[in-house]
């Protein structure tokens, strides 16, 4: 049995709600169980130094969390002046995570930003971000294709992703807090609509895993984002 | 007749909501109008340096603006590595008015922390701020009384502020940012429930103003903080 | 009865010594009694990216102490590698109160940085700074016009500042730092030679403040003020 | 057929040669081809503040590449005063692999440090670095066993980690920088001696790629790490 | 003939002002001709880490120099967040000067900070510091001695600096900045009132210097040492 | 007799290891016993801000120390964020040393940068840093030279370097670490092929030294220098 009662292959509430704030193309707050995490896509009309004259644009993420996100009080990255290793490391795979379905010639010398806050962090932070990012993302497109700034879609796919572990023995789906902090095994999965994988990052916490291991939280994660690109369709249809 | 139609004494739809977010001892959401500040009250038990072996505590302020809280995005503070001189002076004016209405030896050696962080700026997010804290750390001062961990309160006050600014010649409460910025003068107004000053804070955007019209923007601010007292009040009387 | 014997309405000695060092276009050492701050505004032909190609100029102030130019030595901030929130709020103070008496189209596309650095200090050096750098600024200004530069003076008034505050009960002009540490209240008045007001800050130290004592405080620093604009005039009208 | 002629399953030559610098308790350079990394293990007697009177001791990582150990010179990262994110990700990744054959009690109230300097980069050296890493530690530990400092070996298994990635179409192991730079799938491998998996991350640079694909590239990592881990062992097994 | 029209031989007029702040244990304002350089000495109880409970004090330095001490202004070095190499380079120069005359044992455990900065630049800033250093430092020595806080006095000897170089073909004491910036070669020598060595810099500026060359500055600097060994003497025997 | 068994004038074993690393136009591994530097030199076609459209190009250094080069571990500076002062002093020296034989109008408008780490520490390494950092410089040239990207060869000399000082009362030429420790006098010194002077920099760190001292110092540098533009002569005439 999990902390939380759910069985070992199920997601928490998976909630995403766009239009959360008024000023960005793209503004979805997601939120799996507890996590809440503001995901807004920014666009801009400069790209970075090596893309000028390419005729490409550019995607990328940055990510933070608010001081009292967590149980206990982190401190300001902005007033120590020095990002944490752990966040460059989750917004580099966000961003990689969204380039993998944007075409970029598609999307012109433009660059989105796509600013991912947590505002609540109970677990699966980043595969939270990732997911309502895709929706930030498409909203953001969206504006520009209604405006006729780009012709053609540059999104050639949907992005989603989960965490999966082993906990207490038991390979399960969407850890929360609880679950992660005592979990031998975590990994997060980033997949496309196809089925088909964008990132893999499995560590061992405890004892090294093997490949029988593997194999299941990789099933796992597959159903889960499954439904995960079904929630991120569903909400996409709804009139803002 | 002002952008937003209202009147010249007029606030904007004020809104308190306590427990926005659930691991901070205070959590408070002030809305003035489309400006929303999620104010966080944290409970450390370390002082600073200085006042340790004082039995003394200390409250203090962070405060910031998510990237695109704001019409177009702003650069990450964290990723830039520095907080702006804007972020720093406003930072220090919400510290200084929180302090101004607490006992620090009653509070005992401990350190309150409240984080203001911006979700959606439309004007007025430093005086919405310091509204909205004393809200979050009169939560954290009332888990700290019910825990029996300090006697008496440390709070012998409230503090609350408002902007008031000449707009288009007319001296106006609570303004906008699309008043704000074609302001004449600007004036933050800090005081508390005796209707006494704590902080006043004017600057001439265009001309220099006479002292007949920093009187009028002192009535107005007297009376738009005294409405805020009273919401404040109401708010903390609901029950969590 | 004041510490130093000055009656509450007295300025402390104020003395403006114009040509205080040789490179600068304009170049002041201000003292009130024993608070000692150099001010030289230098002129420079490029302006702040967002003014390029605008035909209008820019004046800005930047603020700092000798390591010991307290009672006891303050860390260097170029050693720690970061300005102090204190250091970055008077400086923007003091190129907002310069830009407040500036024709910036006048000015033309150029810059003139006004530093103020504080030799000694005993209290008010941000007022001491505000009033020192006008002239600087006014030298700085001749040589422009003098050499032809500018056609017409971009100066359209004076402006001082001076500090006054509730000490021991009393309300009093210009204090010095051992009034300063004991305040009640403490505010910076910053006008011009109209009269009229282009920055008030007030502060409750210990108490809030009643309406009637604003009223004090700003009675006496409007005659203070008065005084050092004259001062600054019969500085100006000297030979250099 | 692979730009370096290679077999899709061979490695590169590598060489793992201790000793190479005379001060660290442990020094080795490891080549994988022309990729060579310097690695060495440092004994200290301090561990990070979480650590202290635990009993418990910690191993943690360094990352560095020297300025022009790359085909274009890469700016030094001392001078720019910051890490990349890249550094930081590998420099992370390095230390958990490490720390997942330690056992921290046994190795007792210290901390070794293993620093990974780049002399040469051709592709492959986060993973060369984790491989070379090992026998470092190996010595370092070595070092201290002998001294008599801690009395069973905290080591309780090896680790090495490889590359594998889709390159043309084909899934290769060892990616030199050739290949590296045109893959569609990029992966790295950590495991240790019983064939388990420490960590897995896996990118897709061009298109998502399939669980047949991810499989078969897990097996050829399986395949190469076992080869290392020989290859580490008959290092070990000379007399230094 | 020097642009100055001083004899090859000649300083520039030294004026050595005691007491020119009040605040510090050691106040002296050095001038070499148009050069101006403030060096205050200041007592602290605390020792850097490595020496406490040594029994042994230290004595450091710290430079800087006012943004607009030149003809053209340079940055302010604490908003730029970072000291530049040549201020690193002079005042590890003048600390590495005055603790060659000072016995640190009998210093007992505490600090002395010397702060030097130029309020006006004209060459030869370094060796003016270090020679005005020495008087600042003294007169912090006298007042722990008056005051009983040591026992013997800890400097056993003066030190006192000068430049020398080669302009226009001819060796020259004392540059000045016209002359220093066209010298072909620039050398600062540091020596005690033995007549002994401390330091010597010697760079070549435009072609290398020979044997002979080098030999006559070294006695132009002897000779120069000796005048200003004599001022600092002077300076000090005189009430305060 | 000295610690390593060596003549006072005697040179450790010097080794000059051309084409190190395969990458940089110049690449040179140093030996000077047993410090070992790493010299490479990188051609670039850009030059600083202020020689853009000069004609003129650059010849620059820098300098860095892997963590364990040395007996114990030293912090990494592009950890802790920052270059230590002595870094930045090695560095600006070995840049200043190669710009003495360089004709930058004949380089043409493009920089060089030497990055000299050091591998392993054990005394004399910015005199070894500037002894190897010639050879991958004319390596470098020699590669622009025989691309036809130059015409004529900017290097007009040969530039050396090496430490002396007098240890245990006796001059003696290179010092390593031991000597090093608990030398009385130490100096570097920079000479050309013509045995002229490029810079001459002498500390005391016991006692002051005399005339005579720094006589016969000067006179073992100038015999060291010579064998070393000797070796640097025959490692550059063998093929690479």
């Amino acid at each position: 049995m999990r902390p939380s009662g759910r069985s070992p292959s199920q997601l928490r509430a998976v909630r995403l709600t766009r239009g959360f704030t008024q000023y960005a193309e793209g503004s979805v707050l997601v939120e799996f169980g507890h996590t809440r995490v503001l995901c807004t896509a920014s666009v801009e009309s400069r790209v970075p130094p090596w893309l000028r004259n390419s005729g490409r644009g550019w995607v990328t993420a940055e990510y933070g969390m608010l001081p009292r996100a967590t149980n206990t009080r982190t401190d300001r990255e902005a007033s120590r002046g020095k990002q944490q290793g752990r966040t460059i490391e989750i917004q580099r795979l966000i961003g990689r995570s969204l380039r993998a379905i944007v075409d970029l010639e598609a999307l012109g010398e433009r660059r989105i930003v796509v600013d991912c806050d947590v505002l609540q962090a109970d677990g699966g932070t980043r595969t939270a971000a990732i997911t309502g990012s895709y929706v930030a993302l498409a909203d953001a497109v969206g504006t520009l294709l209604r405006a006729g700034r780009i012709r053609r879609n540059p999104l050639h796919g949907q992005v989603a992703a989960v965490s999966v572990g082993i906990h207490a023995g038991t390979p399960v789906l969407d850890l929360d807090y609880a679950e992660d902090a005592e979990a031998e095994t975590d990994m997060n999965v980033v997949m496309n609509d196809a089925g088909h994988f964008i990132e893999v990052q499995g560590t061992a916490e405890g004892h090294a895993f093997r490949r029988e291991e593997l194999n299941t939280l990789l099933d796992l994660a597959s159903d889960g984002i499954e439904t995960l690109i079904k929630l991120q369709r569903e909400a996409l249809e709804q009139a803002l």
